[in-house]
């Protein structure tokens, strides 16, 4: 089966995939024909196809998010590839694939994932601060384990979000070490709760974000998550204005450094400059080592990345 | 009695101030000897003062936010008007001076401000977005009649919040009627809570910032405040998410309208962009007002004004 | 008949519809032949069109901005709305259309607006000012009752320019009455002339841009008016350096506000802050409300708006 | 005689200066003291100064601007060079110094720079150009032969205005030169009149300027000039919108490039781009030669210069 | 013959051509055709084309950068024109045509340029400076006669660099006329180098960049023609730290000014700073230069042009 | 002894310090008398102080970098505290003080820094960016032990350029576990290598910074460092166009991630990404560690630190 991300002009090709997007559009021709607009994944990539000769029939067979065995070409159509569809039918049970083994997700398992995230909660020593972060964490349920941390920037696939927390845990843990003036509770509970509202901001399924939710883009997932913290001090009957709930809120409005990046306020202790700094540390390489991954063997570019300013990146091989 | 804003270089006078700031300092000299560094001020201004000969006795005579009667002279000292001081002396109750007449105050009675704001928060039609804001206010309590709206950038006296948020109200309601499509009930709530936070933001007194608060600076007073509509929505039994909380947080959030000037989401409703733009238009005038207002009649130009692109304002005479 | 703000995909229609653009121009095919690419639009919004078999005679049978009858099917095209035209006829006096109900245009009366307008400048009571304002407003002469004031971003539509004039005098007078401090006579000139010279800096019909003049696009209209204003002082016998001739100019070379945003200098007087806010508040919540009514009533967010920070706008409806 | 550019901490000196400010302050001792707050400037740079005895007569015997004879030592004073005055008197008759020999000039007699510039309008082979740039050398009279051309940027001395235009014109016939689809007349009028209205933007006497004016601060040289343009074109009989006019206004009001540097429309024809490069680079070039030029001979860093990023000039000197 | 640049829609031609694209793609039909997707050019211009019944013989027939007799009609496709090709062969001897004639070059011969660099670089009448720049000429070699200055912005043809520099070395000269005080010889080294690495750093044939090598993506011209000077000295037994190696080091590195243009430090010699904006005024007015030459006589706009803050130019004619 | 960071106004003291500046300055007096403007510091911090009454032989018994014993009273001048020093002398043998104990310094011995960086370089197991590693720490020489790593950013004390780098390599060997896809022999070379050129950038003493070097300031140690690797290179016969040498210059070259921060290229690679930002990391918290340490135990806030966004941090104690 050939994997998305090794397809070549030319090419013809039969396998199983997940449609991901599916829109029923008409041709300019009289009159219009029906034809599918398509997004194919698996766990290496997607790409554009077309299925021209919809049948009536065909139209109710399918439905975004459900798995396709293709029959197809891969052809050049305005400099990027892009699959002509011969045959295509939905997957039986017979066929025996699952759609987890389609979509793009953490090296880690979100049980291994939501575990660590549990215990690293479950440690904070500082009762009040242990209690504010499980109860955001109830609060967010099973979309712990399996929400994507941002739409297309990074970690945008099945356990994003778990794995990008898990991650800077470890780099928290780290940088506590080398510096213990630094307050391992603080940080951890700041670690656990900076992206927290990411799981209202985004609406997602399987590791893929199809909006901003309207709570999403009226407060965004920096005010939310503040604001949870607000709502688990009032029902655990902390003050909302003990230095505990201020520290851990301001941890969480300023994480993202700046203003024009979306932080009311800018990190003025140093466990919320850890914060920031972590965070974006582990953003960004993981932006590179997702590139990296995604490129075919012999190619030695990406594409151009956004969140890293716009530059394309080179696979360093030294010999 | 001179006023403050009257003063010129090299003029003797005898008068009753306001000790806004004294500090006891001392000379360079051998051995040093104690002065106090004073600043002065009436309704008019304020001045800086220098006492040279301090009596151990005097040190423990005065204290900031009192009373003075003063005699001295007016001196120019690097560029910039300086008191130098004869005499001073605490007022007694003889002198018949009240406080109230020696601060800078808005142009309308602090009562007559709250109860426009209480009555406007009464005529929400809405009993959610009404309750929301009532629960706000009352937990400002007092210092909705005299808090000042910045330290230093506009509305910078006593009442000068309830007086900004009064005018804004006028120019609100002045807009519904331009504009009936907008949604005049969220409008109020938004300008009378979008900076109500300020009296938790900053520490003041007699309308003057001492500083800001340790929240002000790690949460600031636009998350603050909406973290005020959570609180209240939960005491209120309102669900945190439904529209007309979700709709209020975000005229608040996105009222200073870029993320450079502090908001962490941009105005995304119309009421949300006719509350900002109110906000800015009131602000401005007032800067540009009361920097005229305390111009001496005879000076055609401000100094410079930092919220007006730094420009300094010429006094339009045009006979 | 269908409002185009009302077509959705799929739909057939039938109707008579504004020939905003046309184009004729070729297909790939072999021979190459002759298809119309069309823009239509009612007072509703537009909507582009194709029209596949166009024969010789119907080449010389149109011209844009003439009024046509329509018989056609919507279609979704690169994710945009597109009109497949079937059948396409000029109109004819029998059909009893009238061009004035196809195009946008502002919601009160040219006639009117121009009253309020030109009873406006005669209220000015200072003799110099009015014939400065008088002089403009009769250089412009007919553009003044139907000119937009601007190519897409704001009030570009039919009366635009009067609309948007009319709504800033009564925000003006608003004003003036809150704070009387304003010079009246000062600002309303300036709100009368700080556009005025939009009419030399676009080319327009019936409310619609086709593009920048040379004199638009090497001048601009801010320097443009500001010219007028000496001009006309030249031929009123007024010197060009009067406090009166130099106060209005500022009004008009700075109400851009910033450099950046194509202002020379910066508002110095009260007056010209007053201006650059009045004109800021009318166009943000005139772009709003504009979105806001294009958008079909089941939808809830319009598209980005360019002037507003490139938000798209939400639509408030709190029950 | 001492040139200011070579004083050092310690030594003392008798010579003739000019009194370039001069201000009557007080000391802060108790009486307080009359001193004398000073500049003092010769050819080379200028220097603070302090004259701490001053009797009553001498209070009205001095006045800024006036030439006088100083005996001084140099000191220390807040890392600057300061003069501490011990003897001061006005010049008379028999001292034979005249001011011109005491201020800084450009290295070409007024004379000859405005002859220069005469013969080049002159030159202006196209009748209407050229009637537009003579107006304009007219309505500016005198000042044109020893206005400085700013404040404090680049300049700023005894015919700067004068001898930048000269500099410009010279590399303006270079570049046609190379360049002959140049339109030289045009590009000449545009180098001519591009800072013509710093006669009257700028209020200066003897190249030095004192404050800028209120048609400067209101409308600025860049809009005036154009200004100035439409009313030499009225006077004359051209029309206001005729291509010439047109082209020249171009230039005048695009030549600081950007709207953040003051133009606000942006350079659009070759001439434009020409004449702003010209102007940066002898504006960039002369605030170099003159920093240089001002440094004592065995120093190497100027201080730093605004105009030139804020960065220090390093003297090349390679053996 | 038709010019490229003459060419209109709906106009059918016979003429050569430089093949400068060429991709075989296919059709979306079934089966899928293939089809040439070209880009001809010749000195006036380039366009692209499209040959669409392409033989399989043909695939192996042309190549890219080679020369070919073409058949074809311009069309309109998506607002730009488009070539369709009916015939199309390789040119043979007989046809008499040569590539040179083909491709855009400099108004100067690539020899005559080289021999004024190469006699430039013989002048510099300081050994070492001579030496270090010959060095990195040689190691040049062939390149300096044909390289362009840059993919698209500016000198973007065959001698396009060398162009650059002479045009430069010219007005260096002239300024070093205008301004003793400027080392001659520094300027000219700096003018000779300061571009000297866009050899390795672009990937050119014919004056065509096809792409940025790997060190001209990591390294940069500007750091790759410092460090080529590091290596001159060392090869010279020049101290990589003398006055003269910092000093044109500090040329090179700083010649676009400012980080953001691409400079790691800015100038701070005044042939630093003369050096930036003779390279300024040069690239600027050959980009207005080369688009109004390729602009069809009746047009008066030119497109945007990213160098020129992109503005379209303007094409002055005042009779 | 009263430590300087322990000093408040009023207080008296007796102890050692470093004279760590010293100018003989004259008060404005008749006649002026001689002073020492003096800053003396210890290992917690500096402070400015005065010592009025010099005497002609003491003029000559004290020097900048020498310790003192000083007798002095604390004052506050202007906000900030200030010594008068009362009595002071040259120390002797006799007092058994050393000058290390009087600075600032890492927190780990010079010695072992400086075997941690020998060793890891030794680690590097490619030999080539082994070879080039070492040429530049070889040609450092004993600088590696004592420089600071900036003149007042971070890390600006005594061996605070090996501090940084060793607390550097650690992140980078814990984030080369974290992801096997990094190449840790580059990223340790990079590491190694970023900032060494800072050794010839500042000139340094006791890990204090008196000035930028002219190489310093006119190359920067960005480009120099690059250059450095050109120079090991050439002495290795390594080629300078290899891939190693072009990857290691790239990491220098980026490491400061944008143009206006002074790197001439942006990361383009997973290893430049990871130097970048795990420089900022460790920088930025040891800034927020310096100064929360040099801050008076009873204090809350630091003064406001440029490198921070100008933010003053708070110190977190959470009880």
């Amino acid at each position: 089966m050939t994997l998305i991300k090794e397809m070549t002009s030319g090419s013809e090709f039969v396998g199983f995939y997940l449609l991901r997007e599916l829109e029923v559009k008409q041709t300019n021709g009289t009159p219009p024909k029906d034809y599918f607009d398509i997004v194919l994944c698996d766990a290496s990539g997607q790409i554009s196809a077309k299925y021209w000769d919809v049948s009536p029939a065909e139209k109710s067979l399918f439905a975004p998010m459900g798995l396709v065995k293709v029959q197809g070409i891969v052809q050049l159509y305005r400099e990027k590839l892009q699959v002509k569809v011969n045959r295509i039918r939905p997957t039986t049970e017979q066929d025996g694939v699952a759609i987890a083994d389609f979509i793009k997700a953490a090296p880690i398992a979100a049980v291994d994932l939501v575990n660590t995230i549990r215990r690293t909660a479950l440690d904070i020593s500082d009762a009040e601060l242990r209690g504010l972060v499980e109860y955001c964490l109830d609060k967010v349920g099973d979309k712990l384990s399996h929400y994507p941390a941002a739409k297309t920037h990074h970690h945008n696939y099945y356990s994003g979000l778990a794995y990008h927390t898990v991650r800077m845990l470890e780099l928290g843990e780290f940088l506590c070490g080398q510096r213990p003036f630094l307050n391992a509770n603080l940080l951890r509970a700041g670690i656990l709760l900076h992206d927290i509202a990411k799981t209202e901001e985004l609406t997602a399924s399987l590791g893929i974000v199809s909006e901003y939710s309207l709570q999403g883009k009226l407060i965004g997932h920096i005010a939310m998550a503040s604001q949870w913290v607000t709502e688990a001090a009032l029902q655990l009957g902390i003050r909302t204005d003990s230095p505990k709930v201020v520290a851990l809120q301001h941890l969480i409005l300023s994480h993202h450094n700046l203003g024009e990046w979306g932080s009311p306020v800018q990190p003025q202790t140093a466990e919320a400059i850890a914060l920031h700094y972590i965070d974006s540390l582990d953003a960004k390489l993981q932006m590179a080592e997702d590139a990296l991954g995604a490129l075919p063997e012999h190619e030695a570019w990406t594409p151009p990345i956004r969140g890293l300013e716009g530059k394309a990146i080179y696979r360093t091989h030294l010999g």
